[in-house]
């Protein structure tokens, strides 16, 4: 079974461990003669480091990636491209009382089985949330294409446990506050949940454990027409794209799971026509009718849950040895995973969205 | 942009316009020599005809499969499985009035623009909920083989509007409460709730509108070790498929949006061993973690948006003379489709399982 | 392990048992709004009926295939489009005696095995060479469509045993040749051939033989640029497409085999400019350069295998008896299948090129 | 348009351009838990290396690949394999005077079009058969894989120009035949033909010129009931998988092209049992029957044009100025490509056949 994004005529693999020689992606498909600005790459990879302020790991990676193929002066070729980023920063001891305890909440025991046992349990592994570095690669990547194409988008926090950002405005948003959120330290549209966001995380860190939260993606100028109905529809496309991300548990388009208690009178978008195009005064259905854009803002919402890796002791098996053990995990973790995550479905959701250019 | 549902060796293409010929569906893959009871089809199949009560509507579907190849003798040969259900109750008639005018809510006006005006608008044409037929065919086949490799599946309404069945016990639930729901009239496993709901459904009806609701999904024997990390894990394969349920916007795995609010010290399942198994405590995880099956209950719930099809004037534009309109919807709908679309939903999902297994 | 034809958007599935209940295929990426000749369609498949000369199976075949969905007054619509052909002239009881003797030459044995025995043995099942009729079909359609974007395409006898037709003149063939051998008693382009042609296959079956050939493919007007190097370039796509024809045992392209006893100052095609246009004087290549379309017409020829069906006593054994026996095949059989493979050589490739345009 | 192969659960990228940073490939879906003989792995990658004898380029390739990804302590972990060679020596001032001067026979003109002057042009870019040493390695790790379930292969040259070596005995063929081959200078069966071949591969040199070849590949070991009918029969994915080498024009299997001048009594290979197998006297079916394997040896030829690169004065165009131009190639290059395109054969069809195990 294979762990490619293939869609239309991309394919995108992610490839390394996380304490392996490198990790990397390879994309296929890409359109020639599209020039990528390395700069705005790093800035996009930045998004996702972790932050030094104790809501994040302490560890330092400096993730700079090497484009061995697929680029020429700056500009695609349309052969595939493959980036590389040197695994430097290993501390394999952190995890060595990891061993085969299985960590709850982590795919320890069920990659045991999968591979059978040949897996490499160092940090995760090819498993670690380290493989979203190229998964953010090949997303700015994308939104650079998309870019050129007239389409905007960017992710932000949602929420935080019970605290929320102001959520985007399904029908209003504008390309300024996509790129301002980009630029912020917590992704945020209404700054001031800033310190209290921060506050929840230190405190759940303090206390040993760790929150999850949501995150929300909103893509601007998709234009109408793009998808297919039944089993590769834009909503497949792209919840197939998303679940890439680990501790992703969910997501919903449009109004989402609030349809379930609303009414068809209330929830269906009454469409109507501005300067010549065909708009809708709500957005509910989030830009997707039967798995086609329909131009209006293309909105949907991940949950993210808890980082597993808490420094509490957890009981839990030996899945080797079977038996009954108690777990301490050592080592750096984060918190909460949920800023780093923004850039991550951004880039996951931008990779779906390219597929209909290649 | 092709519309099939290719997962390992498995590739589903379903085809039809509700006002064609005939709707059915091609099963590549099956496993050979896999028996197939076609009463045990037929039963499936039922669960998703309109009852007659007035909470869905009264148009008979006398929807008999009849089944062109890949079966000798009722039994999977290895080659693709072609069957085929005729259309014989084509109102027309009732859609003449929708002609250009976008019903909103429904994909008339994505469709014209996906397709260049060339798709049969006449009752959704391929978008039409009756597509869901073949789905549901293909899903009874994928139930009958998944039984025989140990593996139960069902889904049941989770709620309608607000009011809410007793959900699956994540842990604890049995083959027993799985096959029960599936022979009662709405698909419940609190039958007090039957009243509440049909009256709220009558309800809507009268107010010539609709509504909405979630579904559960619960696969039990499920073994552990099926999946992948990345783009193609359990959460990715199975939603891939459940998207193609018209009226879908949003589905969450095991504890899924409720995980935002969680801290890991809730939200992580303890590993522990019985007879000789390691299982987990509890089932935030829904059964797979890292993209990977654990063995535990595979569990998910999808949101269903009220049929967008009510009765009601609404508001619309003509997106062919690009005129602003209103539209009343005529003919029978479904006033909450909730019901008719569990076992489409266990369809999509069982396909995904099965993919696994071809 | 699937069977389907899958290139860029475009998924070709042809299902069915020879004595089944009906035969058919699901394409699925069509373009939408692609009018359809549906006589036209008609006229391409005659050509695969067999001759009521002697020269090839006197069963009559009124293979009229009834599209089900796809197409609108004749128009594609964008979704799969899928034709169906009933069977209904089995005359099960002439392979009674076949029962599970391994015919050399056919995939009994292999489709045993395959299939652990579950496959349909009745007139060779879905192996049968009667499923080349919804191959042909797809390839009417596709030839309509490539018609449209200025592309003809058309097959021919190349030799019949060791009596050759002239070849396509790999530089100056024009339209009206693909045309006129489409319309001839046996596809050639010498028509003086046509006799001692059907003399080698009438002599064959006198001696309760059958004998081989080669036919030969060209596509003229396909534009310069199509295509991939590696895996997926055009003589990658339309082998993997030709292989599909039974009794296929081997390609060529442009000089093909030739290649390996020339130099590459013979081999190498001279580019010059005509009208403004980059043309090659020579056309080894057969228009294919780097997995990708030059311009220049794309031929190749494939190799027909003779008919493994023949009424001689052949050795053979029971492969569920494990026995050794000897084998008589009754019933009517091709005694030599290559006029009937032209169209569908020409199907399988012009499936290739289209889905270039998907 | 993606460049991927991909067959059942593998699918294998190859990236890279001659005179970029480095070329490599990925392999998912390999099974885990498969022991890596890194020695084995450049002994099969060194057959593909230039000869120090004039009888290949001068160039020198010391092609370390680099394992990043998929491999702990030599053994597969089941996630994507990525290994990597840079590109060390790269003359481009040799290439300079290509400039848009298309060289005939090459990919130059074709590429250009297809990616519009984006792709790298040096030393053939992404086109180059630099970029069969990453194929290589991946036929290399196949090889082992398929070894340690019993299946052996091996391919060598079948002809030089007009000089043969003996054919694979299709029947009788052997293990220690297969293992011979790979070591010898000239991969040959006969190693009398071993100087006339250098002969005439100097002497062509000698005359600027470069001469083409055949090459034959054997699998001995493949168990029966691998493949399927229709599209995705072995043929089909074999035939995709060796035209990705540059230079093949045909490809055919058993008898191959023979068959068309055989009659059916000479070309059906008769079944027998022996030792309680079931085995067929003859193999002109080549171990394949309606797409799936027979269990006797699986064998086709592919035929090798001669190197287009050659010193003389050759008449071409300059495809941006759209002019007419005299071109002479400066460079060392391989005045036959054969001898080193042997293990390139072998590691295409390996993939191939390892498709079916992942």
């Amino acid at each position: 079974m294979s762990s490619e994004f293939k869609a239309g005529n991309l394919s995108v693999n992610i490839f390394g461990e996380s304490h392996g020689t490198a990790i990397g992606v390879v994309i296929d498909g890409l359109p020639a003669g599209e020039k990528l600005d390395f700069e705005e790459i790093m800035r996009f990879m930045s998004r996702r480091a972790p932050k030094k302020d104790g809501t994040s790991t302490m560890r330092s990676e400096a993730d700079i990636p090497e484009i061995l193929s697929g680029v020429l002066d700056g500009v695609t070729e349309g052969s595939p491209l493959c980036a590389v980023i040197k695994n430097t920063d290993q501390h394999s001891a952190d995890y060595k009382s990891v061993s085969t305890l299985a960590r709850p909440g982590h795919s320890d025991y069920t990659g045991y089985i999968r591979y059978n046992g040949a897996n490499d349990l160092r940090g995760g592994g090819h498993f670690s949330g380290r493989l979203t570095a190229p998964l953010c690669f090949a997303g700015a990547v994308a939104a650079q294409i998309l870019k050129r194409r007239g389409i905007d988008a960017a992710a932000h926090i949602y929420k935080i446990k019970d605290i929320p950002d102001t959520p985007f405005d399904p029908v209003n948003i504008d390309t300024e506050t996509l790129s301002a959120v980009k630029t912020r330290y917590l992704p945020l549209i209404d700054r001031s949940k800033d310190e209290p966001m921060r506050n929840a995380i230190l405190s759940a860190a303090k206390e040993l454990n760790s929150i999850g939260g949501e995150i929300e993606y909103c893509a601007l100028g998709f234009p109408a027409g793009y998808g297919d109905p039944m089993f590769d529809g834009l909503e497949n496309r792209i919840s197939r794209a998303v679940f890439a991300v680990p501790a992703v548990k969910g997501i919903e388009f449009g109004a989402g799971f609030a349809v379930a208690e609303m009414n068809a009178s209330e929830n269906n978008d009454e469409f109507y026509i501005k300067d010549g195009k065909i708009l809708t005064r709500t957005n509910n259905h989030g830009g997707i009718l039967g798995g086609i854009s329909s131009g209006m803002p293309i909105i949907f919402r991940a949950a993210i849950k808890p980082t597993p890796s808490i420094s509490r002791p957890q009981k839990t098996v030996d899945y080797v040895n079977m038996t009954e053990e108690e777990l301490v995990i050592k080592g750096r973790h984060d918190p909460c995973i949920v800023p780093r995550a923004v850039p991550c479905i951004e880039a996951a959701a931008n990779l779906a969205l390219l597929s209909y250019f290649c």
